[in-house]
C-alpha cells in the first residue's frame, strides 16, 4: 500500500508509490570513467585562458595576484553573457489590458568555481567548497545593495538533465525584483505554524528527523544532512542549519566553513553512490528587506533528477516518488560516512 | 530587455528572457520518419492481442461486439498494473511524531486510446479524439460515486522528455483522496478575484486574450485555444471553454465533440509545427463535493517539453521562457488553419 505523505513544512503531498518501488541501488549508475578527462577545454567560456570569452569579472580570488579577466584565479564570478534579467534600468509595472507585466530588471551572475574543466567531487576539497560560499556570500552582501531587488536566487545546476548546459563547474546567482513564489509560499506556512505554536516549523523538522534517525545522512554540531520525509525525488537531501535563522548572510568563515563541510560531504555522497547524477541545487532563504526572522529557516535542497515530472506532477502539484526516503538516506549513509 | 509577465489567474510569474531569445523555428525538429512504423509491438501492454498483459478492462468500446479482455476493441480503459494508488482500502490520516501521511487509497487508470501501436495525429480522426474524451466522461462518472476520493487527475504523458515510458497511446485517470495543492491555489485566487470583482478571472482571460489576438491559435464557437501571456514553456497551449463552467462533466456528445475538435487541432498543430514534441496535457477542474461553480473555469493545459525545469524554476517558482507566446501563437497557427 503507498503512503500519501505530507511535508511538514510546505503541506505539499508526496505519493510514496509502494508498486513502483526501486530499490536505492536501481538508481546507480556506474561513476564515469576517467579516460576522457579533460582538465581544460578551448571553447569552454569558463577555463583560464579564456576569460575575454565572459563579461569582465565582478569578483575573483587569485592567490597570486594578478590582472583582472586573466588567468590565475581560483574562483571568478562573472555577469551571465546571456542574462535572463538586465542590470539596467528601474523596475516598472506596466498593465495594459489587463496583462501585468515588469521590466525586466535584475542580476544574472555565475560563479565559476573552479579553474579545473572537469572537476568532480573528487578533485574538490574543502577549501575549494569554502571557497564558492565565501564568492557567494561577498556577492549576496553587493546585491544586496540594489535595492531594485527583492530576492537573490542562488542555485546549481549539474547535468543535462538538470538543464545544465556547460560541464565546468558553476553556480549561478539571479536576483530578481519580485519575490519567488514558492519562497513566499514556504513563509505563509511557516508564518501559520509559528502562530499556531510560536516555534519555527523547520526548527520542529530538524528535532523530528534526529529524533527519528532513519531519513538521516549526516549529524555534524551544525548541520543535519537529511532525506526529508515527503522527498519529491529519490535521493532529494535538504542541508538544514541547527542554528534558527531565516537568511545565510555574511562572509564569517566559522559559519561558512562549517556549511562546506556539509554541502561537500552530500555532494561526494550522492557522486558516489549513484555515479555522477544530475542534480540542482537551490538556496532557500528569506527575500529581502523582508527577514521574518522568528519563523524562516534557510536551507539548501538538492534535487537529484533520477525521474521525470510528467503531467500528474505538472498539473496537480502532487509528486510520485518511487524510493523510500528511509532507504534512500540507508544507502547514501554508507557514503557519507567517514 | 527582458519582461517579467505574470499570469493573471495564478499569479505565477514568469520571464520571457529576450537575451536568451529563440525563433519559434529553432524549435522545430524533423517529423518522425516513416520507416520504422510500427502497427503492433509483441511486448506492448496496450497491443490488441496482448489483453492478458493488464489488469482486467473496466470499460471498452466494441464496434462489432466480443468479449471483455479480447480483441476488437476501438478503446480500453484498465486498471494501471502499477498503479500509485490502490484502490482497495480506507483513507486513514496517521500523524505519528508530526510525519503526517494517508493510506495511499485511490485510484489508477490507463484509457488506450486505439488499437494502434504507434498511432500519431495524422492517424487520429475527430471520432478517435471525441472517443477518448466519451471513454474518460464514463469514467468519471462512475469514479465520482467513489466518496473517498476528492480529485480526479486527467493527463496524458507524451514522449520520454515528458516522463512516459510506453509509446502506444494513452490517457491517465489518477484519482487521489486529497485535493491537488496547484488546483487549490488556482481556485484561491479565482476567488479572490470574484470577490473583487464578481466576475471569473478565466472568463476575463478569455476575453482579453481574444481582443488581443496575438496569442490566439484557435477560435471556435466554444473554444479559444491560445498561448497564455505568461507561458512558463515554449508553445505552453490552453484550451479554455468559452462556457463558463467549473467542471467538463457529462458525456453530452454536444459537449464533447467540439472540445474534441480543439483538441485535436491543437495536438496535431503542435505536431506538425515542431515535429512530435514531448509534451503533458493535464485536464484542470475544481475537486469533487467542493465545485466552486461561480468562480472556477476547468480548462485543458499542453505543456511542451521543449526545455528543461532546472534549479532557478524548482526553486523560486518562476519560470524562464525563450519564446515569446506572441511568435508562439504566430508560428502555430499556420500549421493549425484550415
Amino acid at each position: 500500500m503507498s503512503e500519501i505523505r505530507q511535508d511538514g513544512a510546505t503541506k505539499r503531498w508526496v505519493i510514496m508509490a509502494t508498486e513502483r518501488a526501486k530499490r536505492p541501488s536501481d538508481m546507480a549508475a556506474p561513476p564515469p570513467g576517467t579516460s576522457d578527462r579533460q582538465a581544460r577545454s578551448a571553447d569552454c567560456p569558463f577555463c583560464p585562458g579564456n576569460e575575454a570569452m565572459t563579461p569582465p569579472e565582478v569578483l575573483a580570488y587569485r592567490e597570486a595576484g594578478g590582472e583582472a579577466d586573466s588567468p590565475g584565479w581560483q574562483i571568478r564570478v562573472v555577469p551571465n553573457a546571456f542574462p535572463a534579467l538586465s542590470p539596467v534600468g528601474e523596475v516598472a509595472v506596466h498593465d495594459p489590458h489587463g496583462f501585468t507585466w515588469l521590466t525586466g530588471v535584475g542580476r544574472h551572475e555565475v560563479i565559476i568555481e573552479t579553474p579545473l574543466h572537469d572537476a568532480r567531487p573528487d578533485d574538490v576539497d574543502l577549501d575549494g567548497v569554502a571557497r564558492v560560499l565565501e564568492a557567494a556570500a561577498e556577492r549576496f552582501d553587493a546585491l544586496r545593495q540594489d535595492t531594485r531587488l527583492s530576492y537573490i536566487a542562488f542555485f546549481r545546476n549539474h547535468g543535462r538533465a538538470a538543464g545544465s548546459s556547460l560541464t565546468h563547474p558553476h553556480t549561478q546567482i539571479i536576483a530578481t525584483p519580485i519575490a519567488p513564489t514558492n519562497v513566499r509560499e514556504e513563509i505563509e506556512e511557516a508564518r501559520r505554524y509559528y502562530d499556531d505554536r510560536m516555534t519555527c516549523v523547520y526548527c520542529a523538522t530538524i528535532r523530528q528527523e534526529a529524533k527519528a534517525g532513519d531519513r538521516v545522512v549526516l549529524d555534524t554540531d551544525h548541520f543535519l544532512v537529511f532525506e526529508p520525509f515527503a522527498s519529491r525525488w529519490p535521493f532529494e537531501t535538504w542541508i538544514m542549519p541547527k542554528e534558527h535563522a531565516s537568511v545565510l548572510a555574511g562572509t564569517d568563515p566559522s559559519r561558512l566553513r562549517p556549511l562546506a563541510h556539509a554541502l561537500h560531504k552530500a555532494l561526494k555522497g550522492l557522486y558516489d553512490a549513484l555515479g555522477d547524477p544530475a542534480y540542482n541545487l537551490v538556496l532557500h532563504e528569506a527575500p529581502l528587506r523582508d527577514t521574518c526572522e522568528d519563523y524562516y529557516h534557510w536551507h539548501i535542497e538538492i534535487l537529484p533528477r533520477l525521474a521525470t515530472a510528467a503531467g500528474f506532477e505538472l498539473g496537480t502539484g502532487i509528486w510520485i516518488n518511487s524510493v523510500l526516503p528511509e532507504q534512500a538516506a540507508s544507502y547514501l549513509r554508507d557514503f557519507v560516512a567517514g
